[in-house]
Parts: C-alpha cells; structure tokens; sequence
C-alpha cells in the first residue's frame, strides 16, 4: 500500500485524488491546496485530512509519495523539496517551462534516488498503448512513419496562455513525449506555427496552430498537428506507419451509436470533450504505472528525463518556428 | 460475339441495352417497344436498328438472344415465343405473378433447350458475391444465420403497386433468391408485414413493410426485412454469420468523404439512391454471366429454375402473412 | 443513502456487490451466500459484514434494499420474503421460469408496495439507451421496424443449459424486453428455432440459435436473432429504423485501434469478450436507476411487470416454436 | 465533338484512349508510338489509325486535340509544337522536370493561346472534389490545416527512379498540385526526406519517404506524407480541417464487405491497388473538363500555369531538404 498525499486541489488534482482513492494499493492520506477551501472540500469527499502547509504533508511519515498538481511554476520546487523528504513524486507535466531550472532540479535531485514520474497521460491510454506494444511485438514491422493529431476542444483563457509557456511547451510538449515513446530519441526537428484561432492569442504572442516535423536516431518521420480548436471535440489520434503495416488509434465517443438519415450515413456521437473524459483511463493507468514503480523501486515510464527531453524538443520547436531552420538535437 | 436484341425501352431497358453496347462479346443489333418514340430513340443512340415488331427481332437469324425488359405481363408469352424461336433469353424478373403460368411455360419450353437466364442483379453486386465466394472458400465456416436488409428509397406509384403482385412478387422475390445463393433450397417460410410508410398501397390491397424468417433444406436461419421507404437511401445490406465468422456487405456510398462538425463525427454520404446506381456494376456483371454462358452452352447462374423458386417463396410468404402459419415447402 | 445487502456472491453478485460499494448513494451493508466462503471473501474484500443467513439480512434493521443474485430457483421465495421484510429489491433476471409463479409471486406481493426491479441491464446500456432516447425526442419519426441481434461468445455448460429455462426464456428474454422498452406492448410472436451450435445442446433438449419476429401493438416490426456462440466476441446490437431516419448500436471493442495490411484495412479489436465487461456502465447506471427509484418512491425502468411480459413473450416464442403459428397476445 | 489523337501508348496513354473512346463528345481520331506495335495494337483495339509520326498527326486537320502521355523528356518538345499547329493539349505531369525549360516552354506557347491541360488526376479524384466542393461551399467554414496522405503500394525499378527527377518532382508533385487546390499558391516549404524503403533507391540517389510541411498565403497549414511502400495498398487520403469542421476523404476498396472473427472486427478489403483503379472516375472526368474547356474555350481546371507551379514546389522542397532551412517563395 503507497500512501499517498495531494498537492493541489484543482480539476486535475481533484480527478487524480478520485483515482487514488479508489486504487487497491494506494491510500489517500492527505490532500493541501493554498485556497483551503478546496482542500476542504476535497477532503469531505474522500474523508481524508486536508493538510494546513506543504511542510505538514512532506513532514508526514504516513505520507509515501505525493502527487503535484499545483501550478507549473511551483513544480521544481516542490519536486525538489518532496525528494529531498524521501518522497515518492508524481508531478504534472511540464517540469518546468525553462529548461536551465529543470536542470538544476535534477542536479538537486538525481542523488536521492527518489522515484519520479512526470504525468505524460497519453502513454496510457489504451488505444495508444495497444497501438505502442502490438508495434513493438513486430505488427507492422520497422516503424517509418508517425503522424500525431492533437487538437484541443476550444482555446484556454488568455490568463491561462500568459502563463502557459506557450504552445509548444504547454500543449506539443505531450505529442512530443508521444513521439519518444513510439520513435525514441529525436535528432531533428522543424516547426511551422500559425494564428488561426483566436486573435487574442496572437496578441499575448503565443499561436495556436502548429505543424512539426521530426526525425527520430532511428530514421523515423514524424509529423504533429495541433489546433487550439476542434468544432467537433477533443482531436486525438495517432497513425503508425510501418513496413508491414499501419496501425490508427481513432477518438473516443460516448457511445456506438450511428445515425442514417437524409442528411448522411453512419454519423457517430461527438468525441468526448476534452482529457478529463478522454483520458479518464489513461489517468487510471498513470496511477496505476505509478504505484507500481514506487512498489518495486523501478522508474516509472515516464520519468523525469521524459519530461526534460519533452521540454527540450518543445524549445527545438520554437527555435526552428523564429529562425525557418531545422534544429539539430545531439 | 452474341448478338442481341432488347425488347422494351423503359429505364431497365435502356440500361441493359446500354450495357451490351459495350461489353466486347455482345452485340446489340436491335430494340424493339411498342412506343416507338423510345425504341426509335435508343436506336438513334446507340446505332442500331428499331425493331417495328416482335416477330421481327424473333425471325432475325442475326439475332441470338433477346433481353426481355417488358412489363412483366408479357414475360411468359415472350420467354415462349423466343426460345421456340431459337433465341437464348435474359429476362427480367420476375417470370410472372402466377405459379401455374411459370409451370406451364417451363412445361412449353424446357424441351428446347433454351439458354434462360431471370434477371435477379443482386447475386452480381460486387460486394454480395465477394462474400459469398468467401464463404464458399469456407472463410466463415459453416453458415448459421443470413440477414438481408431491403428497403427502398421511396415508394412507387401506386399504379406500379397495383400491377406488381404484391410486395413479396415485387420486391422480396429478389431477397428471396438471394437467400437461396447462399443459403440453398428453403423448406420453412414465415412472413409478417404491415403497412406502416403509404396509406395508398394500404388502399390498393398491399403492404408496404414485411419481415420474413425462412429456414433452409441445410438449416440455415434466414431473416429479411423490407421497407418501401429509407430516409438515407436504397438500403441493401445482407450479413452472412458463420460458425468461425461473420460477412457483412454494406451499401454503396458516391464518395469516401466523412464529415465532422458540432453535429457529430464521421457522417458518410446518403447511399445510392435507387438500383440502377447501386447495382450498375451488377447489372454489367450479370450481362457478362448471360454471354458466357450462351457461349459455352451453359446454365446462367440466375435459371429459369430460380426465377420458378423466388416466386414460389413469394407465394408461401403471403400465404404465411395470410394464415399466421409456418408455410412448409417440399 | 440506501443500504443493501447482496444475496449471492457467484459472478454477477460480486460484480453488482462492487458497484454498490462504489456508488455515492449507496451503502454496502452485508453480503449473503449459502457458500459462506463466497460470502466471507466477499465481505473481507469490500470491509463488510457476512451475514449468516437471508432471516439475518431480513431482519436487520439497517439493510433498506436487498439485491438478489441467487440461483433463479430462488427468486420468487426471496422477493416475497423481502417485500414482506419491507426491502426494496432489485433481482437478477428472469423472476422465474414459469408465468404460474410470477403471477403467484405477484399475487403475494402487490399490495405491499415494494420498490421491486428486474436486472435488464441492456435498457442502461449507454448505446441502447441513447438509440432510445434520441427516438423519443423524435430524431427518426415513428418507429417501423427493429432488429436486435444478440449472440453469446460461446455456449455455457451443459449444467447451466438444464437448469436455464431454454434459450427463450434464458437468453432471448432480454431482447424481448429490449423490444417492449423500444416499442412497447407486443401482439404477435413468432420464432424459429434451430440446433446449429452444439449437440449437447439438443440432446439436453434446447435449441442454440433462434429468430424471433414480433409485432407490437403500436405495428412496430421486430426481428431478433440470437446464437449462444460467436467467433469474433459477444455481439450486442440493435438497430431503429424509422420513418425519419435510423439509429444503430454497435458492439463495444477495448481500443480505437484499427490496422491496416496485407491481408486487409481498418480492421478493429474483437468485441468486448461478454456481458460483465460490455454492460459494465450499464450495471453501473441499472444501480443508480434503482437507487434514485428507492429514493423517490417511484418505479424503476425495469418494473416486476416487465419482468413478468418478457417471460411472456418468452413463453410465446416457444408456443409458436412447438406449434409453427403465430402466437397472438391479448 | 473535339477529335483527338493519343501520342503515347503506354499503359496511361492506353488507359486514356479508352475512355476518349467511351466519351460522347470526344472523337478518337488516332494513336501514335514510336513503338509501332503498341500503336497498331490500340488502334485496332478501338478502331482507329495508327499514325506513323507526330508530324503527320500535327498536320492532320481533323485532329482538334492531342492527349500526350509520352516520356516526360519530350513533354515540352510536343506541347510547343502542338500548340504552334494549334492543337488543343492535355499533357500528362509533368510537364518538364526543368524549370527553366518550363518557362522556356511558356514563353514560346503564351501568345499561342492553346487551351493547355496538366493532367494532375486528382482533382477530379469524386471523393476529393467533394471535400473541395463542400469546402468552398463553407460547410467547415475557412480552411485552416490539411493533411495529404500519399503513399505508393511499392517502389517503381530503379529505371523509372533514374529519369523520375526524383521523389519531389515525381510522386510529391501531386500532393503539391493538390496543396494549390485546396489551399491557393504557397509562401512556405519545409521538406524532409529519408530512406526507409528500397536500398537501391539510396544508392540512385534519391529517396523513398518524404513529409513536407507548407504554408499558403492564405494561411493555411499543409502536411504532405509520402512513402514509395504501402503494405494495404495505394493510399491516397486528404483531411481538411477548418474553422467549423473538418472533411475527410479515405481509400476505396473494391468491395463493401467487412469480416469478422476471433482476429478481429470490421476489417474491410484492401485498398485499390493503383493509380488507375484509384483514379479511373478521376481520369474519365479529367478528360471530361479538358473536352468542355476545349469546347466553350475556356482555361481547364489543371492549367499549365498548375503545372509549372507545382514543380516550383517540387524544386522548393528539394532545396529545403538540401539545406534545412524555410524557403520561401513570393
């Protein structure tokens, strides 16, 4: 049994401490968020302590491990404090929107052999999974090609963007971990971005379209798209090109309905809105692969080096998109 | 090289006279209807000569068989006259509304030897075939149960109505052949209908929705479903399930485009509108059967036989509606 | 909140007995098993009590609803026994196999007001649901015909076939409550029956494999086919035509996965392997339905008296089986 | 009725003069080869002379057009002599693997006024068209992404790739021809390349998978996949993305069959296998433009101009591979 303590209390940390309160062998002990009434409340829901301070939570010797969901800004902060405490760490991606901070956390942490995981959710996702594994069982033989869409819903709030790092750290920064998942390390990378959305967008100096390419150590093309709004929901997918076969994890519906009518055939429900429904298995499975890693002291498969090779490529992106060149990666 | 002569210029006329106009082993040499007007139009448009009689296409020693495509009442007296006339025939279906008028011209013509072939398109449609062929090829093991959907965009006149035999003569008979390709001889029949799309055929003694379940001689479980009316288009859709599988061949749609919008996802074309665009590679397909089959002296996969065994089913079906009884056949 | 005990713990009560523990509203309280180490694992696994006996159960003050997952044979006794106790019940289907007992049953227990559901669980089914709700809201106009198909992924055990009542009444009830839930009230039956699956079977004296046409008072056409065995998984659909348009409900697979080869394109996973893992949310939400209907005083969606109809229609399929007749229905 | 003659008689050149052959308002006047036998065996397939040289098929004054589909090196040689004898050309792409021949070629051809077609076939592909047709229309509102699948069913020998001009100029140029249609003239190339195929391919110099990245001036992004091997066949897709839906345009296979069984669901036949069952409606429409704009004297939909820009493309994205930077184009 990990015994586990929330750090924060939003939308995301409210659905990861639902998860953990129903995992087999996980305990929610604790749950702290600076607006207390949200830790109240989510500790009157789950009838769990609602911490008064981080310290409180990382002094706790009840506490095995803490899952992060406060703001990206706090992130290298608390990961290094909670390692340093002995904690077990799963923290939202990004580590951080600057890659020189995310370094200095490791250089903090990497003696202390705590166990971290970044929360890449998309890795567990069963369709992406199954895609992932019946490729590396040999399905579809030497990987070629990898095409990822990812298309959110509608645009965030500008606040939201003003502190979001911009696109390519806040929203590819997951369609890059995907592309190491499937395609390993990356040696290069170009980025085109645009302004399609949402002029209020433009004016914070962020975009919110996107197409990157890449090309993996092993000879992979990999090509992503992003759109800061899918009139039809929550856009992902994913096609694995090989030479034996293709492989194409499709959206999620609510339900298998079709309608036939005048106005056309075989139309399907909406996709699910966005990653809370989208993902709702893939966050399961994340805490899950979690409990696990920290149980049998392995590294998660998402590891701190992930997150910093997702950020990594996140700067190549917006490199390439300033200067037209393609960025070459060590 | 057969050489033809189309007898009735209507719509199905015209387009099998158009058919034979370019397959490369038949010849079209002359159309023959009563209305002048469309015979002599067809022949201006495909070069040929307008017939001014029956008698005359029938003492044609340059003609070698005739495609009757006239109003059905006038299919025993033509398939007679024809095969004393030395002709091999393709007759659309069906032979006629009366079991003893199909008995007593199979008693004046089997004698003669003739090539007959009864239009049934369906069992040529591309993708019907290719299951059945794969069934054959023993892709689905032993076949259990066939399901055949066929509903028509809209209903016809009701002047049509009142000369077409009722639903289970008029458009059942093809389902009913359709289930004997793939499911052999039948011995059990039960019939339902009801009138649920047109007051009118109510009016003219008819239905206008049926299901029937028929059991075959090899104990296949058979069901079809008709409708005089499908919002979405002709819908013609057979699903053959097997002890090791399942086939199923779904309709045609103009393109490969799907949409998707607020509205839902993945929304296809409206099918083919009506047979002669659905089943256009059929009726070609089932032309090239006749030829071969005149050519090698062969029995055309759609006999004389099985246009006499549709409207046998077609009788038992109503008889079953009429009774509330299963109808045994020998 | 609604407190329960669960009489039985073999598969299906263990899996509603999960479902409780799960639910907001819900209070697991006791579990019940003439195999006290079902019942005692049970217990152990979800931190509840054992109960020694249904007497027990039914006198204990804190249990306001009981949930019977015992052997059919059983239903009757402990559904009068609890409505006598004053439990609301929710009790896996059928009531019983024989119509005698129902109305007996029914005779016993009406005027005692109970809250009494039968686990239907396909009405919950997300798919089927929505097909029905979106017909309601009049999405395809009047409802014409309906087609349930409804195959098991292989046959159960010989023992199971003995005791189940025959495939109608085992099998087939839940589409013949499907069928009223769609188009109400039925009028006439009429079912085909076949041994196509396997021998034992037979020589135990059940059919494996059956269609079922019926017609509803309101002239809705209704076709269901079952087979106790298909190779690609257990295929669960339905499809409303009406005169508007038309709805279809699909099968379940695990991924969005499809893959493209050689040997062909899109193809999907299998369908989810049976019932616990199809109708998952389905159970989840029969629970929910059961615990708003306690909570409010009102019927639930699956009433005695549908449990009671379906039995009837059940009986009726096998009368019209036996005798080859129409089965007609006051 | 425009009269035509063939210059070429190659597989595309025999493929075309069928369909002129079947098109009503077209005449097929002659074919030409410097092959005699190929020509004399077209000519006697479908009738027609079988010219001895191009002079006598430029001097010939019943012929209105000619349809080269000749070897790309004489492409620009015949286009300018049919222009200067006044015929009417339909060229097969491209028109020269040279960019200054092309302009050559126009500076000689401008002030002749021919009516000049490029045979770039998908656009009048029914499915593309389509999406193009309903886009324009504002089904999906203003276009923002879209996505170009273009994969071969397997590598050409290494003869055509020695005179091809390489992937860009050979394969991609018509996904470039496409970009145009949809999205308007191009500010922006990136191109990657790789060699993931064929070995021999390397080592002639070129490569066998590409993806392109582009933007129009109108601001749309554009992704161009392409790989010389397709284990499911010749993949031809196009996703176009806007503001308020997105329109799909997906493979054809020969069949609507699907197959289900204990490896899986759904799975549906192969893809067509090539560029003429793919695009066979395409070609037929193709021609069909070429004879209406020849007919009212108006520009075709595939113009030289289309021609001319889409090697542009070709030749930016060669660079863009070479050098690893944006180019950009005025």
């Amino acid at each position: 049994m990990i015994r586990f303590s929330v750090l924060g209390c939003g939308r995301i940390g409210t659905m990861h401490a639902r998860n953990l309160a129903r995992h087999p062998q996980a305990q929610l002990v604790s749950v702290f968020d600076v607006f207390t009434k949200a830790s109240d409340a989510m500790a009157a829901e789950l009838g769990v302590r609602a911490a008064q301070s981080v310290d409180e939570v990382l002094a706790d010797s009840e506490v095995d491990a803490v899952l992060i969901a406060t703001s990206t800004d706090t992130h290298v902060e608390l990961i290094t404090r909670a390692a340093r405490a002995g904690k077990a760490i799963l923290c939202e991606k990004p580590i951080a929107l600057d890659m020189e901070k995310v370094k200095a956390c490791w250089a903090e942490i990497s003696a202390l052999n705590a166990t971290v995981m970044i929360g890449f959710n998309r890795r567990f996702d069963p369709s992406f999974r199954a895609v992932h594994d019946r490729m590396t069982a040999g399905e579809i033989g030497k990987l070629e090609q990898l095409i990822i869409t990812s298309r959110d819903p509608g645009p965030p709030p500008i606040s939201y963007i003003n502190v979001s790092g911009g696109l390519f750290r806040d929203m590819t920064i997951h369609d890059f971990d995907l592309a190491r998942y499937f395609a390993g390390d990356i040696v290069e990378v170009q980025a085109f971005g645009g302004n399609l959305v949402d002029p209020a967008i433009k004016a914070a100096g962020d975009i919110d379209a996107a197409m990157v390419t890449m090309r993996s150590a092993s000879g992979v093309l990999i090509h992503i798209n992003n759109s800061r709004r899918a009139s039809y929901g929550y856009d992902q997918r994913l096609e694995a090109f090989g030479e034996k076969g293709m492989l194409i994890a499709g959206n999620k519906t609510a339900t298998s309905v079709q309608s036939f009518s005048a106005a056309g055939t075989a139309q399907g429900d909406v996709v699910l809105p966005f990653f809370i429904e989208r993902y709702a298995d893939a966050y399961a499975a994340e805490i899950g692969n979690f409990v696990e890693s920290v149980a049998a002291g392995k590294t998660p498969l998402t590891s701190f080096r992930d997150g910093a090779e997702a950020l990594r490529l996140a700067d190549a992106a917006l490199e390439s998109f300033n200067t037209g060149r393609v960025v070459k990666l060590g």
